[in-house]
């Protein structure tokens, strides 16, 4: 196994780094699978508390998936359906991921790459970032569950952009359609991921799992069920509660133990 | 009771004050009870065409839930249940109130002030105006159907930020990204509400209501019915609509009854 | 029949022009009728690549239904029945056609023009392009499938405001809420279209029908089955992606035949 993707640990955040610097960090289906088995080991990690994902280098986010292998890997239906089995599985570990998940973006973020960073709660961007998914000038075409994950960053009408007219927006219309929250100086990208990783950090762990849960949940037009509905009160008999109302109203820094 | 939730009313137009100026309108549970009581009441109130919702004073629109009575009313699981029956009958009043609504805003708007402010059609701040839910410093969480309203405003990546990183975005940062429609100098909001609401008065009552109706039934994943997709044909039966047409084609004002 | 929908056919491009410019283009029910019957023609045509719809003239886009015939032919909700089913089906064939469609935008675009703008894929507008539903001064109200198409592209407090306070906002503002990609001088806007009519009509017609088709999918709630999930997969015995694979590794361009 080539170190096609790597770790690298803060405190309570890890960085997730995309790793094939020499192809703008394409992933081959390698990579598609070890994204899934990091993501996965990450999320069960309670000592965790945020995760960052980026590429490695100054020049790329991801560039997507490498199309050199393709014609083998994914060349007819039969190859399609392992392919897509193990993407879809990377980005079902990061969408599922418990902790919270920051995607920190320069240069290309295309295709596969997109598709990553949509699947992350939070994208930043610096100046220099690129979006697009040109999936049409292969033949091709995103699957359901990639075009939800695009579409609910993106809205409709960008996604089409993207995938009918095969265009590539900078990061300024990309900020101003709402594909990504903020948009910085490249030179100043780490430090505000960073910054925004220590207040994610800073916040009650099973605040932000229960949120993730709960947002995950209205994506499904099942309706609500009593025992759902009443899980927001049930936080309120946990020690981050008593320990966030504590430290407040004694203007504290709380101590969250994250149950 | 005290009068934490005070009216004005001006024409057809009425204005429902948040009233707690010395801790910047944050609302305590009699506060919320009486929300959802005032705008119950004036939801059944045929005369009325809009009402504004406001924060008493020049400071704040709503810190949200008064959280120096917690410890005591929402301490744990059994007192949130108890508490959040009634910002959830606050929030449903609100959100299902027949006459169009308006958050007009300036200073902080945040937690459950944000909630109040979601559930308004229309959202109209001052440049003060600071919006944000940081709940997680609390060791809390936005409910599932409260997410839902910020989330159906703010879009997922907006409110992961407000959640996770505990942001607290500006005007202008809440126009580009969509939280609220208009943004104006504080020294104009209050004509710049004013003449929204004239011109909400000015529509066809019926056709308002009728507008709301519809747009929470889309909320809803169900399958509409004949019966639903029809009640666009009996709007044309109505004395409102004849009263329409009668007026555009005469170049005249009209005179709806809200029938 | 007048020529109240006309169409010209530029290689594999098709502009639909709304033909009625001494009254902005306003659509009357044979036109609504014409439009609904070219679009479904035109769905079915495989030599097509890209459809564009525009206005006649350099004054506007389209100012919706004529309302000087609405007291005779939708006078009353047997009327409505009568008259609706026809804009329903027109606004249906646009949303249901199979290539990408594309929404050239100058001057009033309101009323049915703005829905007719909604149900393309993508709006690209001048700057003198102005856009809203002042419905309510008529005393009517969009149906649930109208204002689910408009709701779509502007979002429900964009579509309040036009809706309930039967705002006009100008092509600057559609562009910050999102309710068009793209404003470009009126001067630039044929040219711009036409490339990104270009653009579309350069990649692959299989994937941009296919695009089409799971988006609209995913605006149910209906859970996707097993063999809708695969169809991905199956793009990829198609031969437009072995065209679309070999070329690329080529650096070549592809030759897409649509199978």
């Amino acid at each position: 196994m080539s170190h096609s993707i790597t770790q690298k640990k803060d405190g309570s955040v890890v960085t997730v780094l995309l790793d094939n610097p020499d192809k703008l960090n394409a992933l081959n289906l390698a990579s598609w699978d070890e994204l899934a088995r990091v993501m996965t080991a990450l999320s069960e990690d309670d000592e965790i508390r945020c995760v960052v994902i980026r590429g490695v280098g100054e020049r790329a986010f991801c560039a997507g998936a490498d199309i050199s292998e393709l014609p083998v890997k994914r060349g007819d239906a039969a190859g399609a359906r392992q392919y897509g089995a193990v993407t879809d599985a990377a980005m079902e570990a990061i969408t599922e991921c418990r902790h919270p998940t920051l995607a920190a973006i320069r240069g290309p973020c295309t295709g596969g790459g997109l598709e990553i960073a949509c699947a992350c709660d939070i994208r930043i961007a610096g100046a220099s970032a690129r979006f697009g998914v040109p999936i049409n000038r292969l033949g091709h075409v995103l699957g359901h569950m990639e075009m939800k994950l695009v579409l609910a960053a993106a809205g409709p009408e960008l996604l089409l952009e993207m995938l009918l007219e095969a265009r590539i927006i900078d990061a300024e219309e990309a900020l101003c359609r709402g594909l990504v929250g903020r948009v910085v100086p490249d030179g100043e990208l780490d430090a505000t991921v960073a910054a925004a990783a220590e207040r994610i950090a800073e916040g009650a762990p099973l605040s932000n799992r229960t949120t993730k849960k709960f947002l995950r949940r209205l994506s499904s037009p099942a309706p609500l069920s009593e025992a759902e509905l009443d899980e927001v009160n049930t936080v309120c008999d946990s020690d981050d509660y008593a320990e966030g109302l504590r430290a407040f109203l004694a203007k504290e820094k709380p101590d969250f133990k994250g149950k």
